[in-house]
């Protein structure tokens, strides 16, 4: 670990200062981005929202952004927190974020599939409706899509209803009265009282470390080569135990299948996490990275497609469809775990082009085990 | 155009020398695979072939290269051959490739995705039977199977049922008398007399002018970059008429579907028999390119994934099958359209750095229509 001076904070703050100003500007914005989620959420009572935002309505895209930088820096600083404290709030903030995260997620999966089918049965009106290229089921398509939009929609209604309860329950208010201590007030060690540069680099590299480790253990030359069918060809493995943070149930699935996934999906959604702690630990120094960020949204595209080509098998299970039906479902599932392919291949494209050592930082780790 | 002179055979001979010489060697090579072929197809009546070779039993695979080749030279070079004649020999050997070709096209389209479901199948018997990242279809897998198994023997028992017939044809002992004709007696026109050279090279370069022209107008900066979506958003198109030359009906389907295609693949198609042509042409003045070789066979990959997901989607029409069967089928047929748009990639990646100008030959021809 190095211990050069820290570039965007001044280089004399130490590492509470710097940690405390951040936490106290994630804090108070959730606070404020709290009373307008709860009147978003009550202004549609149980109905599916207008508002379809792709982070969710303003308000609750504001809390789960401010949830995740609170928690991902808690994460990544823990050393310097009172270890209880660091451990029960990081619980609490995972709790809400889980319960924040489905409605939107629900509605950009709504988005992103009913889009697929419309692309896949525009383009078939305009052809001839007896040749063998046809999509089987061209009657197949709105069958599919209402289907997919009926169950879509019962899941986000679910989700909308547990959101409005739990914002009215006492856990949420104490979740709050937390964020509000934490405002100038987080409970630091005496480690903390060292310079930014000498305290927070390192924990801060011991992010970036971890995000190597990971990708480096990702079948990323593979990836990197264009169609290769690995996405498409293993979408038949599944069992694989990934933390459920962020993640959302597939709709009509039961509970126990909310965290079986694709066990090849697995790893890519390990790297999503560890990726934004890396970023949001960057945040902290003040560093941001543009090239960071965008890879970060490829892989939120890389579990969103992977979450939609579950739903799209899920639904294929539904009793008494048609034939047609089906056969356009299995259509959109193999598209869904395309664009999990390429996701992977925009991801294995740029990663190794990335700097991950700027100035300050210690140069590309050696590999070791997580 | 110009007139420098040929390296391979020598620049002193005549364009007549050098091109009866390319015909009298492949007619000769056709001759001598007819007994076998027509013992290769007697020797397993009405059954499935027992030779699973990729280009047909080791006859038909040498009548098929032979044919396609003296084609190519009679029509690249029609100019040196006295009209009537070329048209109806041309004609004929058409014939005579559309019915040699149906056989081995259903027994590679039936390797092709059988294995494609094998590999999905196989995959799923190691995972957990009810996570929802399952094809749904798992079941469905075994009887999607059984179904395209069972569609493509029965097509491919009718194809060789019409070789056995037509191999003893007078149509086809017609067809061998000219062939035999051919042999050092190619009836040439008194163009032939000038040098290969000054003869040749412009009519060869006339055909890479014409493929260069068709590939201007394919959308192959858009293919080059990976992950596009387009051949499989553009399953429903379809429509358009292609050549049936080489090509085969998909099993199940009626006779006038024979040249239905995904009307975004036509003028990748055309593209395959015009490449066809160049390397023909090349091969008449000695000149064989690997690259041109190589890329001939990314378009013949293109055509076979087309054809395979023109005859999933036709499986998957089927009356009686179970949704699952169907799910499973609406995999394949976007498996195969991922095939078609992994080929198009390739064509895309490797088409611009091809020379087409060897030592010569007139440098890359100007846009003209085709």
């Amino acid at each position: 670990m190095t211990d050069a001076p820290m570039t965007a904070p001044a280089s004399t703050a130490t590492a509470g200062e710097v940690l405390s100003r951040y936490l106290t500007e994630q804090a108070g914005r959730f606070l404020r981005a709290l009373p307008q989620a709860v009147g978003e959420a009550g202004a549609r009572p149980g109905a599916v929202p207008s508002v379809n935002a792709p982070g969710g309505t303003a308000g609750t895209g504001e809390l789960l952004r401010t949830v995740r930088r609170i928690g991902g820096a808690v994460h990544t600083f823990g050393a310097l927190f009172e270890p209880g404290w660091a451990e029960e709030f990081r619980a609490e903030l995972r709790w809400l974020l889980t319960l924040l995260a489905q409605e939107p997620a629900y509605a950009r999966r709504s988005a992103r599939l009913l889009a697929a089918l419309d692309t896949l049965s525009a383009t078939g009106s305009a052809g001839e409706t007896g040749g063998p290229g046809m999509l089987a089921g061209h009657q197949g398509a709105p069958k599919a899509r209402a289907l997919l939009d009926r169950q879509l929609t019962l899941a986000r209604t679910r989700a909308h209803s547990t959101v409005l309860q739990e914002l009215r329950s006492a856990r949420l208010h104490a979740l709050a009265d937390r964020m509000t201590l934490l405002v100038g007030e987080a409970p630091l060690l005496a480690a903390a009282a060292g310079t930014a540069g000498e305290v927070l680099l390192p924990q801060a590299a011991r992010a970036v470390d971890a995000l190597s480790v990971a990708v480096q253990a990702l079948p990323l030359r593979r990836a990197a080569t264009a169609y290769q069918g690995d996405a498409l060809h293993r979408l038949a493995a599944t069992g694989a135990q990934v933390p459920a943070q962020g993640r959302a149930a597939a709709p009509g699935a039961p509970e126990s299948a909310d965290n079986a996934l694709a066990a090849d999906d697995a790893p890519w959604h390990r790297v999503r996490v560890l990726l934004k702690r890396a970023r949001y630990a960057g945040e902290v120094s003040g560093r941001t990275d543009p090239e960071l960020d965008e890879l970060d949204l490829v892989l939120d595209r890389h579990q969103e497609a992977a979450d939609a080509a579950v739903t799209a098998a899920t639904a294929a299970r539904t009793p008494r469809i048609t034939p047609a039906t089906a056969y356009v479902l299995g259509v959109v599932h193999a598209d869904q775990r395309l664009e999990v392919e390429a996701a992977r291949y925009a991801f294995g494209s740029r990663w190794p082009s990335l700097s991950l050592a700027p100035d300050g930082w210690e140069g590309p780790p050696a590999p070791r085990t997580a």
